[in-house]
């Protein structure tokens, strides 16, 4: 089996790197326009060789697409005009929009809108892991709209991946991942910003930071190409989110405010009961 | 050497067990009056005998304060006015209120204000670590206060944990914890209740839960009785952090109504420098 992967970064190559190693497939063709990028991933044997979108399309059996949310959503209809017998999949944090666009095009049904639930802050092909998605679920959307045989090929993919497959609608999907993946990703940007701000007054500050403060602000690490364009296209669904959150962050600045301890222990004892969720 | 632990949960414990292991003190003393607790620390070779407040005081060599910051300021009057030539120590969150009681009483040369900059999310003795602190940050305050030996004796004790010593006045590391540690638990609360808030109309939405939402929610286990304690005494500074940050969370949202993406990049771009600090 020949993969290619648009797009040569974290998740591109991680998924290529896992992929070859399990033998899922022989030989990986990368498209990037960013010449980096391919030197990079050649380097670390991520990919075998880099072709032109055009020919990398022709060239394979499946094509995963691994850029920007936005960038994925310009690929999509080029790629599907293009594509024969070949399997396509992205891997995009948002769905909504992507499969509307999908819905428009006539091959619709050789294209698997997907989101494995794995990831780590870093970018780029050098944070690529070749043991990564394992133990993790997936979630494939809108089954009902596409080819057999290309819902097949994906599942058994990340099957072969050791994941766990969830099926939902692309608006389910959306509201969802704004609970627990984009709002962590803003609190965290905020916290970071919060931190940062006090820290032009006083160098000493960060000596102090431990592993709880570590915890919470990792994801402020995260990339700017990746994350606006995911905010942009699950705005509605973030706003909601985030509107929530400051409502609840109030709660806690007046009980502290009116010194209404009670109630500051009821809503620590209240987000205790995440410990049903996490172990 | 013989220490005592007046509180026998995470901290308390993990102090007990490492030392030991250290070999820095060769008997342990516990002070808890949770009878559950008392038993389970004898059973888990934390402590290797319970006894009343009074007989551990003059009993031991040294003397580690380890209960939530609220039963500390009750207890440094009684066992300061026990002592003689034993050394107290705390291992409290908040240090400029336990500094104004200690600054009270007559024999406050006897008392050292720490914070070692560890811990996890988890309390009670069957949460203590063997390995605890190493790498850390601890903090002494007020040092010009002390008695000479006290100083030195918790300072070889914390040498011998590993841990990185920094000195500061206590009104300025209150300052400081609350914006690398206790800024991040109430987002992280916070965050737990609008994420609770929003299952009660989902049960699918955990399964999409992965790292990024572990990480940041991970505080919000964090046990009630140690926290409410904290933020009391350290209300004002949590105020101001708690301000900035909502703040903060206020310009993620302005820029995704204004559908300002530019802004929205900057703001993302100013959270990466985080990288300087968190590698």
């Amino acid at each position: 089996m020949r993969l290619a992967i648009i797009g040569m970064g974290l998740m591109g190559g991680s998924l290529a790197l896992t992929l070859k190693k399990k033998g899922f497939v022989q030989n990986v063709i990368g498209v990037d326009p960013n010449v980096e990028h391919q030197q990079k991933a050649l380097e670390l044997g991520i990919i075998d060789e880099v072709m032109d979108l055009d020919k990398a399309i022709a060239a394979s059996d499946i094509i995963a697409i691994a850029t920007p949310v936005n960038i994925a959503e310009q690929l999509l209809p080029l790629i599907l005009n293009q594509v024969d017998k070949q399997v396509v999949f992205d891997v995009g944090s948002t769905k909504e929009s992507i499969v509307h666009i999908a819905n428009a095009q006539s091959k619709k049904g050789r294209f698997v809108p997907t989101h494995p639930m794995w990831g780590t802050e870093f970018s780029g092909p050098a944070a690529a892991q070749s043991d990564a998605f394992a133990e993790k679920a997936t979630v494939i959307c809108n089954k009902e709209q596409i080819d057999e045989d290309a819902l097949e090929l994906v599942e058994k993919l990340y099957q072969q991946l050791g994941m766990h497959i969830l099926y939902m609608n692309a608006k389910q999907h959306d509201i969802h991942v704004a609970y627990v993946s984009h709002i962590s990703h803003i609190t965290s940007f905020a916290l970071a910003n919060t931190v940062l701000e006090k820290e032009k007054e006083s160098d000493a500050i960060f000596e102090l930071a431990s592993g709880g403060f570590e915890s919470t602000v990792r994801l402020a690490k995260s990339n700017a190409d990746m994350w606006v364009p995911i905010f942009m296209q699950n705005k509605e669904n973030v706003l909601d989110v985030l509107n929530e959150h400051i409502s609840q962050l109030r709660k806690f600045k007046a009980s502290l405010e009116k010194e209404n301890f009670e109630y500051l222990s009821e809503l620590i004892h209240n987000a205790n009961q995440i410990k049903r969720i996490l172990k």
